[in-house]
């Protein structure tokens, strides 16, 4: 991981992770089987790219973790342009490929703005509570997904009882024609307030560090440390070798 | 976990579960739906908050803990606090916001308080085996989110087969305009019997402090050691001290 | 686990688990959903009972699990008598309380005996190839549950598709009235037959001690030795502390 | 596993996936169910025998596999010989034991070659990524069948959304009937894709050896070194012999 050189392949993971997304809600029609497709779509693309890239497949997610430090712009940059790249191949591949059903075109149509944003807003909230355990090391490499896919479950559901379509994506709007200034806004505002809600709740407080830490220095102090990495090692236990040579 | 300032971050804990778990089992209309709903958003608020307050989101479940003693009474009664208020927010949003349509509202109608109090208990007594088996740490981190969500479906399972409506949650029953005094003691009774029962099974005594300890030393001892701590620090590696002292 | 005097409780265990196993059944309705709701509820009784009794819940399997010397003779007897009480508390609470369902009652009663021997003894097969994962130390405790929940499932389904009902516990048959000579006798010959199978193709013998002892020794070494224990206790790494005063 | 007397057992392995995998995708119908239920086998199949053989069950897998050095040509050709049986065997039992259903005998009929091609390979190639997870060590042993589970299922919904049939798999095609040369070119160009392609996203490089080797020396070097063992023993604590002579 600690390499200079390779590091694009992580944005190729992106890529592909929200052009499978983008593709999965876009053919699944309508109503608890997109729900439940994207939600397993979603685990399955964390099991594969999670130690890769954090598989964040979507712009909203990647926002989020860049306020809480845990990924430079430089990179969440390149992220989201690499999510938008995977919409974009959705895209043309949708509208080109005959074959395919693009079922959820004007899904979004005959809802108001408000409907729409405020659903995307609750989903996104909710599901970025998940994503926020995985960024802050409270999932395992064997549930990670599941509870990912649990959000995004969770997270459209909500959305739909709220009454709107639920994208919870700003590059699966676009990749899935879904296109629209609440789909954009609403999951960026809903990322940023479920990822902190968590932070604050899991950690007690806002600094990403800890309580113990917190109550002793503050934030300050915190950030400056290296306690904000992103997936912490399990303490590889070494016994050093004795050289007993007298 | 060990600080004594911050620690109000785990009754939040405590609002926002029971708040979502209301939420769900309000919107999710009836029959299997609710069910299978209801046991993935458990599954999921364990997952989020496992860790931080145990994730009970059911005043029955602080209940049942409070008298193995795993929570101090003070803590007992915030957390029952934190979920009536978790609760009443959502019973506010239910009524005030449209967009959702709130479907249980008269689910209980046409039902006996016999009927109701038996599935309750029934129903109850099967989900709480699954909490007794998360508070005692036979559960992993890995798998507690699935072991306590197949519980809550199995529970829900048998309370519609026992003939009642399965809320199983006094809070829920309270935030979902389920209520009736069937409804809040029968959940409370039922996770009594529940982990009570599991506690015997799995400990084969009711001190809640391993048979080893209990064949020789009786409860009163056990009582007094700290072997009831919440979550059992996986100690496997013992580095023993070898004097050599030539 | 070595304790002498309070050992009656894994009987409560297998009581509680074939009741529970019973109920479902009995009162699950008929095709895809008492497949389902079969299978969850045996992981959910897996995840519960699993460290205490094994968790067999059913004759075929201790009787297997015997065969295998995994289980003494005297517990296998107590273990199959607890079954059937669970069995027997079930059909009693079936056949008096009013509010339950009895659907499956009948669900035997169109078929041949022929069918019904051969698809409990594929069934059985199939669903006991994870039974003997988990006897031989090949399932995670965090899985351990979802691989038997999946035999089950998969197990009910050949079944079926081998134009039976599938119980594939004779416990289950007695409690859920699908009493019959071939509900008895099938799931016996299959769970020998998945059990042995799977102990030949993961261990490449049928002593049941992995290939270096086999090839060096032979199965009658293996026997004495202690090398099957029912679950391998995962080799706790002393690291001794060495002093080098001199 | 370092025995080289008793390693048949591995090919039984294969023979039973294989067969146990056409069995349930012949009999499981259309739609959705038979993408649930192959899909739950196949994770069954991963968890009984992923430790005894890699739970290929699939020629193009075994094919991909060889091609990244993981399985040895002769150990390559004998899993494929042994996928081959199962197919065969489960193909005898389908033709001439009544009371199974062969349902998905005319399942490509009505399609042009091309469109069964491109939907094996776009389906194969996304259920080769989660192959290729498994075969680089980046599942665990509680998730794995899970991930693959996944795989399958998603590859399944894909090749069906893609307007073909979705086998994915050339034993399945034979066995269940299905058998066109697209069926069985379409995965093996599928897997070689996707596994390939997982590969260079997981480890920035196709070597196999990770990036530090790569940057350093290149793919000859790595090569060489042990370095694409199939699973890589987790060995984390390293006691050093301390010898104490003196």
């Amino acid at each position: 991981m600690n390499t200079n050189k390779i590091s694009y392949n992580k944005y190729l993971a992106e890529i592909i992770g929200a052009l499978l997304l983008v593709l999965v809600v876009a053919l699944s029609g309508s109503g608890l089987s997109v729900i439940i497709f994207a939600a397993i779509a979603y685990a399955f693309i964390v099991y594969l790219f999670g130690e890769v890239s954090g598989a964040h497949a979507n712009p909203a997610f990647t926002i989020a973790a860049w306020t809480m430090k845990k990924i430079k712009w430089q990179d969440a940059l390149l992220y989201i342009c690499a999510q938008l790249i995977g919409a974009g191949i959705a895209l043309i591949i949708l509208k080109n490929i005959t074959g395919f059903q693009f079922t959820n075109i004007n899904a979004i149509d005959g809802l108001t703005i408000w409907a729409i944003l405020k659903s995307e807003i609750i989903g996104t909230a909710i599901f970025a509570m998940a994503f926020a355990a995985a960024l802050h090391g409270k999932a395992t490499k064997s549930n990670v997904g599941l509870v990912l896919g649990f959000g995004l479950f969770f997270g459209l559901l909500f959305a739909n009882m709220a009454g709107g379509v639920g994208v919870l994506n700003p590059a699966v709007a676009i990749g899935a024609n879904l296109l629209n200034w609440a789909t954009i806004v609403g999951p960026i505002i809903g990322a940023l307030i479920g990822a902190w809600l968590y932070r604050f709740i899991v950690l007690g407080n806002l600094c990403g560090c800890g309580t113990a830490c917190d109550s002793t220095c503050g934030c300050g102090f915190c950030h400056k440390n290296k306690a904000m990495n992103n997936e912490p090692s399990p303490e590889v236990i070494v016994v050093e070798e004795v050289d007993v040579l007298n």
